[in-house]
């Protein structure tokens, strides 16, 4: 299995002329071993983000060339493994997060894992659930930093891009170029105070190429849900963008007329925020797989 | 039982000075008998919103006073039961709803209900999950038409005001004024076509009036969790002051500092949206119980 590592390539921007430094097949299973979100810089709570260099952030390890991929294509990138590392932390500052202004001072907490359990104190501790926090491809036509969500993925923050589910990307250049990285140990909904549990960690995923289904932005598969991801400077354009983008799949999808799946998304596809602070915001429309078996075409 | 019905007491506005109709007591158990939010005027697919007086919609049954409360207490609603009629529907508007810019004409679908499942068509059928959509109290200081959410309540449409459910109101005013209505047989956070399936119903509650917690805003209770509501015109303005009550209670109620509650929160307690339509938007907070088990004085 082929492996690549944030030692063979590290970046902090998606653009559209990337170099890959490894390349894939389509249908082949290989691994990313990332960096947390900080670059391991963080490993007390003495180190708190004001120390940081914000261009030296939210790195992902690639890219990788994904052979044949074309320019409208869709990359359905399949979660096989997270595996992260023994400790992770949280950090908050003023300015950052969903209550920057009432954050006096930076702050940071480091979380050790006791197996699949974070440690959050004596009192509370938390079954894990790992997913992938930044995993994007080059975009169409402007420089996003690794900081940013969009419609080519980036900084999507959303907790159901886990073990087990997968992501579909649009491909916007030859040969995709897929970097992933910012791993969470535990997240919720909002990412309210700024960051996850940051851990580095490797990533296993098998990716492949679809001619099938057209995108114009993220979507994530669950065992029992679509969703579709839009990010957005505000939640509510990106609540509106997801909603739109997630009638319209549902429309084609269950071949209904689109004010029936408009009004149908009304009582059986939540809306939902995937992170509120990115700086750009995330919204997710989760359509139920009863009501639409596959992605249409 | 006391019941109160629409025809007893309806208002279109929750103000500061509203007139009861009616009077419980703390620990009462009652039932409001409620029209659906358009009044009974949707009949059939040739009735559309765009007919319909917009003063006149939205009503709800009330208000009823509740003995012994004061500014300062709070109110918890238990809702005991909804019952629902036997058909409801759904509603779509230009420039109404998430989508209301994409919306060519007005439209209206009869939904009826095969018992416990909402038949949105032949080929699909949803088991309904009734609540309350509006359920409000004497404001502060000013007057808030039932078309919209506020810190009184009113038009929350928080799918998880349901059955076995609590909602808990901060009271401004003596007696307290209760209303409530808009129920809907089934809606999904965002209610993003802006109607659920609209039906008339009878809810009955169980009212207390508390007096140890301190609350600014609604707060729904369900077995598991805690939701700290807030609405205001954004969402992302929901999505902070939802957040922050949030956070507040889970330091008070867990004897967290506020740094630890806020990254606590971040990794274990989901941001979410009730409604994007309303025409503030409402978001909640989720608690789960395991984190904190009480509300805080």
């Amino acid at each position: 299995m082929k492996r690549i590592s944030f030692e063979d390539g590290l970046i902090y921007s998606f653009r559209p002329e990337l170099a890959s430094v490894a390349t894939v097949q389509s249908g082949e299973t290989m691994e990313f071993v990332c960096q947390d979100s900080c670059g391991g810089l963080i490993r007390s709570e003495k180190d708190t983000l004001d120390r940081l260099d914000f261009n030296r952030v939210n790195g992902a390890t690639g890219p990788v060339q994904v052979a044949d991929s074309r320019p409208g294509d869709v990359l359905r990138i399949r979660i096989k493994q997270i595996q992260v590392a023994r400790e992770g932390f949280l950090s908050i500052l003023p300015k950052a997060g969903v209550l920057g202004d009432d954050v006096p001072e930076p702050k940071t907490k480091m979380v050790p894992l006791d197996g699949d359990v974070a440690v959050f104190s004596k009192g509370v501790r938390l079954p894990i659930r790992p997913h992938v926090g930044t995993i994007g491809v080059a975009p169409r036509d402007k420089e996003w930093t690794t900081f940013y969500p969009g419609d080519h993925g980036g900084n999507l923050d959303t907790k159901e891009i886990s073990q087990g589910h997968a992501v579909y990307l649009p491909v916007f250049q030859p040969g995709a170029q897929l970097a992933m990285g910012d791993i969470h140990a535990l997240m919720a909904d909002g990412e309210v105070c700024v960051t996850g549990i940051e851990i580095a960690g490797r990533v296993r995923v098998q990716v492949d190429v679809l001619r099938g289904p057209s995108l114009h932005r993220p979507v994530v598969e669950t065992p029992k849900e679509w969703m579709a991801l839009a990010s957005a400077p505000t939640l509510d354009e990106a609540a509106r963008l997801a909603t739109r983008d997630g009638v319209d799949l549902l429309s084609r999808g269950a071949k209904l007329p689109w004010e029936d799946a408009y009004m149908l998304a009304s009582i059986a596809c939540d809306l939902r925020i995937s992170q509120a602070v990115d700086p750009w915001r995330t919204a997710k429309l989760v359509i139920p797989k009863t009501l639409m078996r596959h992605l249409p075409a």
